[in-house]
């Protein structure tokens, strides 16, 4: 059975957790090579994982089958480019830029050189997810009423971190906005409140650490996000859409099966980061990806969703600066839906 | 040890729900008399619980300590003022009117005789949400970040209770403002989205069936409410308050506590309804009425409170209808807090 | 609508939760006066509720309709004989005696005088319980298989109560072992092992805190029994039905329906005590009780059920003894089923 | 980072789990040969994994560096001998025999050629029972008052299968048994009854299909077992342990973690195989398996822990067939505890 040899550019958290999907998680893709603008960091992980290190981007690309970009958010439509450039299919963490010509020119040097892009919106393959979404795509919910969604992490990143991280909306929301498009369908409406709570360190940069993000769906359903950057408690994913015929409710699972009960109270473990939240969705998007590609297979999520689910965020953020709704008319493009706003 | 002799006017479904409680929930109250405009239902119900029925609400207060009014809502503040008059404490359902110049004369009228009023926000005395809030206050939750609530109707009531309902913000989300004010304090700000999803008579009364309120506390913190009068699955009424060193989820208990395992599937009942959920709280509300009456104590919920909540309501009603933002000015009266637009 | 007139005899613990059942639980029935060895307990309690305080049994026994027991075991049978004999009916705590032969004759005193005799085993009542086990008998779950079930306390009672218990399995076994027969069906061969290892006063009173109880029911299907007189986290009632077609598990529910989230764990409340996990059933019972009495039906909880489990506890007894099966040959008498070990 | 080259032999479904684990699940372990009986499995596992096809034991003996046997337990002490005397370290899967004295031969023959051998206690390396034990063997949890356990299987497996089994103890229960011993200690005393219920088959082959096993640990601590072929529902493997200070409980997860809700009902999925109950303990044994032999660590499990599960499975064997309990007295010997009846 052929696997897809895969480079992998950038070592940080992601691209570990890639690197050891890659390794031991896909039964269709293999880790080729792996490159990081620390060489040092590179020769190490190489040396761990039995494979050569690149010593640059260039090299990387002339060595595998296709790339997987988990490298600084500045980085990607660079990386991608010149992935696509090279023929290669790309898999790339989101967003693909805080810019919205970069991102338009970016997909069109993709389509231009008709190689597969998948971003990195890892819900979408988490087991749990898909089960309920294909139940609600299969008619079984109905008419949605309602969609609540819910993404906190435990602990916010550093300050050098949210300094790069295009802001909250475009951060974090994303995951949710491009959650809500998958399951519910286009956004015509976001209005958006923010508030900076849990730090003074927020505000000074002008971002916010709790969020609410209210939306109203072409079919007329309501929804609404929350998201926070320091829950405290843990790291929260959990989604609930109402319907006609049924409501489905995917919750955090505990830490660990167990209870440790003592006098008066059970207590159980918490998850505390997304990668104990999704042990498998990591290694089950980059199988699909490679899967697909070796299938010459269509993705199951396209630049164009993408585009979408950062032209919403974009939305949220002019929301909460303005306090006014902002609308929106998905516009149809060859490849599929396209956000702007009218 | 003395009971308060409690009236009760108005024997629909609420009324029978109190009728029962003053029987056999409330060790400091008693039933003593009952009153209903149907006077064949007054009679019925009076023989079969052992207490008179009298024949007119004026016979009907001269008769008891202490009147409880769950008459229908455009009867409200006309049967409060008489029991003022009348030197009677009174409990009555909510809203006290759908008009805000009259909840204003009503509470004045109150305020005039001296006399006590509670008014029925009974989630307030439920042990779950007693022993939450309590914790809230005590310290333990820290500050408040984000405020989240769900109260959601099974199935639709009948077209003539909506017509005179005041709306949705002022029938159901009212509870939600008053657990919004009582958890975590005064809120300077309600945004809010409605739609008619479940059936076109929503759309024909000018009313929604699904609703999203956002807030803005005066403390910075967030908050949201959702609102459903056909969730379908279920009755739903459940909050989570996350905070800076705790996070409080109340969630709906299941109908029953077994669960049903067939095949590859656990199955367990859901409530349907207010009266499943809330199996204690309808006679707690009632039983710290009576015990406050008894030992002159202060009320647990004010008629400033009504009024808050109402004006909260209020202004959800206009942001939905505007499609813009509401400001409030918690404006200081003798009597707590009274709300006003800005 | 008439009640049933009850006087309750004994105003210990159970007896006074009696008492609030009667005086606020009981549509059917109502609390018409009490009796306690202890006059000045009674003159208090009667007083708070009420109603008048008999200064003899006999002075009780003149004033009501029925009458309910809850005095110390010893006095039981001769309560439950004086009021047989001045035509009441009985509700009557478990065991009627830890002596087989009086529990004989109290029965048949019993049926010679023609009034009915309901024993108090609650979980029969608990709406949890009644629905699943509806469920069962109604052929939903099939040929059983295996059943399970918990019974255990948090704390140990004080040894002058163990001293005049009758030993862990008539005190506290005998509720599962009645609520196996009535889940599942008759038993025919009980094996038994015990334990004493929180406290060394269990050994010195030659009784045990821990046991295990393995039942064979006349259907073929197996069972097991665990009970504590100490699990320390709280109390537990829990049992587990496995069928052919289903399995059914009902657990004890959380104390409050709250969870406190706090950095890495979620917390919740257990509950600590019958009144707690139970905080219908002991009503129903009476209430059951008095609706049966006044409607002249069966009662749900025969004498011979209660002659019955008794046996099946005193054969644990006797295995736990000799460390060897005791077989039971269940043998049909004129009211039902009466065991007598072979 | 060096890896241990793993040869497997056996590639049923124990056998092909074990492929993949080695293949993308253990950082420590690499999948080096695969061997059948069937040399066409053999070759298309082989093939499809990218690893030789040996066409004899002895030709994948001189190809790897360890060897996982995954054979019919028939096979497994002639095959664990060969491995020993090559020198290789040996996984293999429980039982090592049905006959005892084949199981001490084969514990001498590891023992003389030096090799490590351990026996697939799967539950021993799943990370909640490791978290849970751990916590037990620290003392968090007090003096244990009473250990209960279940293992169930949805469905029987084929009559073949059956016959060949070693009976329902040997086959099912002693990995209860092996639990008991790691988390709670030696076992004293087991009692053990057993029912064919659901199938003739069983009773035909003189095997059952639903047992209860009550154990006597040394401490005097009291522990029960429940086991089921037919579970109906799905795969259960949960277990709870009561303590002075603690009480532990690990239940079965859901399958997914999602709740479909309907009208008055919440559904979620069970798990239906050990391989859904266990995504991570058969490659986290691997794994321990290969770090242990790489880095000359003692294993985690001993042979002396697997004959003591087997002698405490024959003893429940013996007790079922009797009718009476089995005391044993666990001996000491040069490599820890080995079991045998008084």
């Amino acid at each position: 059975m052929a696997r897809l040899r895969v480079g992998l550019a950038g070592l940080g958290r992601m691209g570990r957790i890639h690197a050891a999907s890659l390794t031991w998680g896909c039964p269709s893709a293999s880790l080729a090579a792996v490159f990081d603008a620390d060489t040092a960091r590179a020769a190490e992980v190489g040396a761990r994982l039995g494979v050569p290190a690149a010593t640059s981007y260039a090299e990387l690309l002339s060595e595998v089958d296709a790339v997987a970009v988990a490298t600084p958010t500045a980085t990607h439509a660079d990386l991608v480019v010149a992935a696509a450039a090279a023929g290669l299919p790309v898999f790339c963490e989101k967003p693909l830029s805080l810019d919205r010509d970069v991102t338009v020119s970016t997909l069109d040097a993709v389509r231009a050189a008709g190689v597969p892009l998948q971003v990195g919106f890892h819900r979408r393959f988490d087991p749990d997810w898909v089960a309920a979404t294909a139940r609600i795509h299969a008619g079984e919910l109905g008419d949605v009423y309602l969609f609540r969604t819910s993404l906190r992490d435990m602990r916010s990143p550093r300050p050098d971190f949210l300094a790069g991280s295009g802001g909250f909306f475009i951060d974090v929301t994303i995951h949710d906005l491009d959650t809500a498009r998958w399951m519910v369908g286009e956004v015509v409406e976001v209005s958006a409140h923010g508030a900076a709570l849990s730090d003074p360190g927020f505000a000074e940069l002008g971002d916010i650490d709790t969020a609410l993000v209210t939306l109203r769906f072409e079919s007329g359903a309501l929804g609404v996000i929350d998201n926070s950057r320091s829950a405290g408690y843990g790291y929260e994913c959990s989604t609930e859409v109402v319907g006609r015929s049924a409501t489905v409710r995917i919750d955090n699972p505990p830490r660990r099966h167990y209870q440790w009960l003592t006098p008066g109270q059970a207590t159980y473990g918490l998850v505390e980061d997304f990668e104990q939240r999704y042990p498998e969705a990591y290694a089950a998007e980059l199988e699909a990806f490679a899967r697909a590609v070796l299938d010459r297979a269509p993705l199951r999520v396209s630049g164009a969703d993408a585009l979408a689910a950062f032209d919403l965020a974009v939305a949220a953020d002019r929301s909460w600066r303005t306090g006014l709704p902002v609308r929106l008319s998905p516009r149809q493009t060859a490849d599929g839906v396209r956000y702007g706003s009218a």
